[in-house]
């Protein structure tokens, strides 16, 4: 485990939210001693008959034999029939050869046969340690287990069962009505964004009784994963496993297709997850939302943006409370996009500090050095070159970064 | 100044290396008061008639006056005069609006006056903090001062002129024969890489006395930059100021044109300053050298090695010498390059780490932990795709790189 397990200061102060029970959806977990002794390591959810599932997951190149699986079997067709998700912390089974292919297939049988669901049906999720065999074994040895105590309140158990270097255990919902009638969201995440060391993994898992359609569904996860997990950095490292699975199970009998209220709080649960998976990135001081606007096409807007938010420059100025704007300025001119050095601003919260190429005739560092002290910071940069504009969030870098990365695993 | 302002455990043992004179060229420093007191902080390098100049520069698209001014220069004919180089420490005169652009012309005016050389052929370079007035009338008024105390023996006093957060001065040289007769290289260079806060900024200035055309001098400089300058990273932050100037003297009387021993020289002037930059990596303990082969081309290869030696994760791990090659099967998933987990081979040193998407059957973590204790090290991925290769260098991210750079200016 990391050197630092204190509870992240950004963390929520209310703890894990209570979190509705999703009709058709159970939970259930277990201390399989995966890698950790004492505490539950493999979760197991189960969903009704009827249920779709759509997901988006790691472009790495290297990415884990559980991905590999899991995106062959999101683009079979839906027999009607249940889905089960099985999900282990402690080793990733990635880079673990042909070895990790024959450990997911014997996972996926074993909870095939204790739920009786389609091998095909049955999604993994691995996240811990790259490069080592996985302990399937001890895997199979609880699934009779797991299947047995299956409960729709346990999903607190089953978000705190994959967590590895994570120091809180993160869940959101939302409820809606649609027609007047009742539709819930409720999802949980695990990772501290692509930063978590060696277990370099982000799972999510969100689940719904509503009922629409697998393509539906899919399009609407994917557009919004681009403006929620993928605008998400705490070090620029990417994971080989980074997996999210929405489960719809109809079981509230509303259709919510075409409801943009559906979408909105899919978006919301979703965008909720990613801030938290940001609040427990690793050493983390401050929570900070990069703003650029009138950027020359969306491409541009997102390449300033993330220039800015993977800066170790950048980070490290925000960690010291610095009002550093030059340090925007470099992380600007790096990234690539268009930009020009007469037409740029930069706002840190409201106090416009540069603007028409050089710092602005209002500035007064004091008042930004005031700013910089909030836990919460917003940096906006307007380019002033074109329309497209978006946003991606991130945290400082700080010695506890160094301290937990460089003292990890030897 | 930085935090920390201990001479880095990297620096060369023997000092700064003892620099051959290069007929035509000489140097004189002097200290304006820029920003530091009790420094030397400007220098003037001024180049005999006949001199031709190759230059390359920063591709920021926020990139300063200096920068703008030499571009242009470069591009104009040369009229067989001679050139001067006045160069600044403690401001980067980079993000500071069209007063930035007027102050470098105040001081090509003086240059160009007091050494009696066309203002085209007198380059400009800043370095420091970005975004504040350059008081370039404290640079004018030493002018002729500089002027007067030129000497062809102060080449290491101009080194120590331009650092700023610069731990030792960097120098490099190089003499061989062409036809039975001497010709000398001598350069230096300022920076920590891409890494120096605020001051973002990497200068190198390269002297010869060879004779050779300016068209087959820029064609060397930019062939050699690619596999030099442009393949060192210290944290991936790109300078507004980084710039290469290469002058020919020709004073020597010995045409190089054509001679491989004359491009091998200089080749391995601006690799062994590119080393000294990392070297001074801010708070770099390891000189890590990271080799791809066996890629499927060359952008692919670069993509690789420079997206392992950008890891945050993977430069933590080296500084904790933890031989944790899931960072490194990580950076080249994550590296957009191709890949196949099957056909991929890791080695610490000559240590196989991985081969055949698995843990070498041979590897033993204790040897490489041993391994990892070393202060230099040498990483090799054989990507098993094609047959390009590269090699880039990068330095470790440490404690250290925090304090200097969360601490720096406010």
């Amino acid at each position: 485990m990391a050197a630092i397990t204190k509870v992240s200061p950004l963390a929520p102060a209310g703890g894990f939210p209570d979190l509705p029970a999703i009709a058709g959806v159970q939970f259930s977990a277990i201390a399989a001693g995966v890698k950790y002794a004492d505490r539950t390591d493999v979760m197991l959810a189960s969903c009704a008959p009827g249920t779709c599932v759509a997901g988006v997951f790691t472009r790495s190149a290297t990415r884990s034999a559980n991905v590999l699986d899991c995106q062959r079997k999101l683009g079979q067709s839906n027999s009607g029939e249940g889905y089960a998700f099985i999900v282990n912390s402690g080793n990733s089974n990635a880079f673990t050869g042909r070895a990790g292919d024959a450990s997911v297939e014997r996972i996926c049988d074993a909870v095939s046969a204790a739920v009786d669901i389609p091998v095909s049906h049955v999604f993994t999720a691995s996240t811990g340690v790259i490069g080592e065999r996985l302990p399937d074994e001890r895997i199979t040895a609880v699934i009779d287990d797991l299947a047995g105590s299956l409960d729709p309140g346990k999903v607190r158990d089953a978000a705190e069962a994959i967590m590895t270097t994570d120091t809180f255990a993160k869940g959101a919902a939302a409820e809606i009505e649609v027609n007047g009638r009742p539709v819930r969201i409720a999802g949980f995440a695990k990772g501290s964004g692509m930063i978590a060391p060696d277990m370099a993994t982000m799972l999510v898992f969100i689940f719904t009784d509503a009922q629409i359609s697998q393509n539906e569904l899919q399009m609407m996860v994917s557009e919004h994963n681009s403006v929620t997990f993928n605008a998400i950095t705490v070090d620029s490292d990417t994971s080989t496993s980074d997996s999210l699975l929405v489960a719809a199970t109809g079981a509230s009998g509303v259709d919510v297709g075409g409801q943009a209220s559906f979408a909105a709080a899919l978006h919301n649960v979703m965008r909720d997850l990613a801030h938290l998976v940001v609040r427990d990135g690793e050493g983390a001081t401050k929570f900070v939302e990069i703003r650029v606007e009138e950027a020359q096409n969306a491409a541009d807007a997102r390449k300033v943006a993330m220039s800015i938010a993977n800066s170790p420059l950048v980070k490290t100025a925000i960690a010291g409370e610095d009002p550093n704007w030059g340090r925007i300025v470099m992380a600007v001119g790096k990234s690539g996009a268009k930009a020009d050095r007469d037409r740029l601003s930069i706002l840190f919260g409201d106090i416009l500090v540069a603007e028409h190429g050089w710092v602005a005739d209002t500035y007064q560092e004091e008042d930004a050095a005031i700013y910089m002290r909030n836990e919460t910071l917003v940096i906006t940069v307007r380019l002033g070159i074109g329309a497209a504009s978006d946003t991606v969030w991130t945290c400082d870098l700080t010695h506890d970064y160094i301290s937990i990365n460089a003292d990890y695993r030897s």
